[in-house]
């Protein structure tokens, strides 16, 4: 839908839209506190918990917010992205709950286990190379012979708008806070989260948190442009894209830093999280934490939403134990 | 307090006041569910996740009834137990919140994890050797110095209203149960539970579920009187204790069944929890839903409540990375 078209900007009556159209089909997940983390950091934490929701991740709001907004004339011809991680994901679930069909671009040495989970909501996986061209070859002819609708993991107003219903229940969940971190990779929640706040809690501070070995958004945010980074590797690895124009939009205007995590304290943070929340989060869900523990005076008294984004990750290989 | 005197059988009424003591000091913990797990058992699965507990396990309810509960005059002297698990880290857990001494005597052997978690409580840890002998005479050394109070992990009524106030909440957040069931290993847990639910909803059948290694319950249950397992091994190390007098009062006049799952029946349902409820149980807390999916006509249309008992695992070696 928007791969071609001029930017969209979503506005927050498409937030107010979007959750009407999803709640039936996500959780309002629970938002947790740890008097550990509390005593730790100095500040009063709010953990917004998107690795409960649908298919383990905060796309599912996105995704479902893209796919039950189409006519009954575009879900007949179904969705279709390219995508080896939660969006692909997040994208079958919400398919598989309108019951229209999903297709999801994966490179054949994908995981198994990932290609699996997509299959499992009953989409189907169309394998590629491992190559941006072999990619944008193999989705251009799915989408031309079904006539899916593209769905772009971050840059897509549809999408953008979804993500905005996580902070929009978070300040009905927690009152009076300061501020709000996030991870960033693409920027999609961050701009769901920027459009939200900007709009209902202009007052509350927004930061991103990005790994310092794929820091392309907090270049970027210095430079006053996009910048893409080469390759990039981390742990967080649903980090690595590049903001796009619809991102960029949301983040130059209202992000007030963005903060950076070794991939070393990335997983110290998740251990620690998993050892004293006794929750399962993925390396991207902390970074913000990581960040927090790294610039405790910024955070010190304040009440912080700290968004866990998703928690999927592979229980037989923990980064903890790699790196043992 | 307990280990000469006659049997003194908590009553409800002794839960209610252990619930308005402990309250300040424990979590009211969430009740999670999962759209996976109903359709996997055909059953409506409530869980109870004292795995967020403080201390990271339901003791802490029964330990800080014990702790708050004491004189004055007699809370100088402080309390003491022997135990290398939780209910050694959830006295601590009670003592150090009241600002009192806490002793726990534990095998030189123990892991230096669980000393060092004890000891970041703020108890003392008295080592004694591997032995029965050596823990008794240990212990009935510092018992005879200090003139702290033994606590009991399980068998002592204060322990056992305390465990209750946890199905005291469950039936507060979930409607019409059909059933409850949670592990058994000493059966605090489940005394606690049979003392609030044949008060307050009788019709709710009770449930235990024990590892079939260590089935020593199950086997007391049949026979009509305390069977003690000679040195059971499970990887649900929370489990290996045998019922006691007070203990086996509750099981016998109010569980309907004991269930057993196998060693690996337990870590597949603990792996399978994590994985799909994002969650950090330790394998003790697997055991219910283990013995759920062997039974799945016994409970298809009920409504069961699932008490999750305990997060405390060692996140650098977990049972299905030694299985491999």
């Amino acid at each position: 839908m928007n791969s071609d078209s001029e930017m969209v900007i979503p506005t927050f009556e498409d937030v107010i839209e979007a959750h009407d159209r999803v709640k039936p089909h996500i959780h309002r997940t629970p938002v947790l506190t740890s008097s550990y983390f509390d005593e730790l950091t100095g500040a009063k934490l709010f953990f917004k918990c998107e690795n409960f929701q649908k298919a383990g991740v905060f796309k599912a709001r996105g995704a479902s917010n893209a796919v039950f907004g189409l006519s009954d004339e575009q879900a007949v011809k179904g969705v279709a992205t390219h995508s080896s991680g939660n969006h692909g994901l997040s994208l079958s679930y919400a398919a598989g709950r309108r019951g229209i069909k999903a297709t999801v671009v994966m490179p054949r040495t994908a995981p198994e286990a990932k290609k699996a989970a997509v299959r499992g909501y009953g989409a189907t996986v169309v394998e590629c190379e491992p190559s941006t061209s072999s990619r944008e070859a193999v989705f251009a002819e799915v989408v031309a012979q079904s006539g899916a609708d593209f769905v772009h993991p971050y840059n897509d107003p549809r999408v953008i708008a979804g993500q905005g219903t996580c902070s929009r229940e978070l300040v009905e969940q927690v009152d009076k806070l300061d501020a709000v971190i996030a991870p960033i990779g693409g920027g999609g929640m961050v701009s769901g989260t920027c459009l939200t706040l900007s709009n209902i809690a202009p007052e509350i501070k927004i930061y991103a948190a990005e790994p310092k070995n794929a820091d392309d958004a907090c270049r970027s945010l210095k430079a006053g442009y996009i910048i893409a980074d080469d390759a990039p590797k981390t742990i967080a690895d649903g980090l690595l894209v590049p903001l796009k124009d619809l991102t960029w939009h949301f983040v130059s205007n209202h992000v007030s830093d963005i903060l950076l995590a070794t991939d070393e304290e990335i997983i110290d943070a998740m251990r620690l999280t998993w050892q004293r929340m006794k929750i399962v989060i993925e390396p991207s869900s902390a970074v913000p934490l990581a960040t927090i523990l790294k610039n405790r005076e910024l955070f010190k008294g304040k009440r912080v939403g700290v968004i866990l984004t998703g928690g999927n990750v592979d229980l037989s290989k923990l980064p903890w134990m790699r790196a043992s």
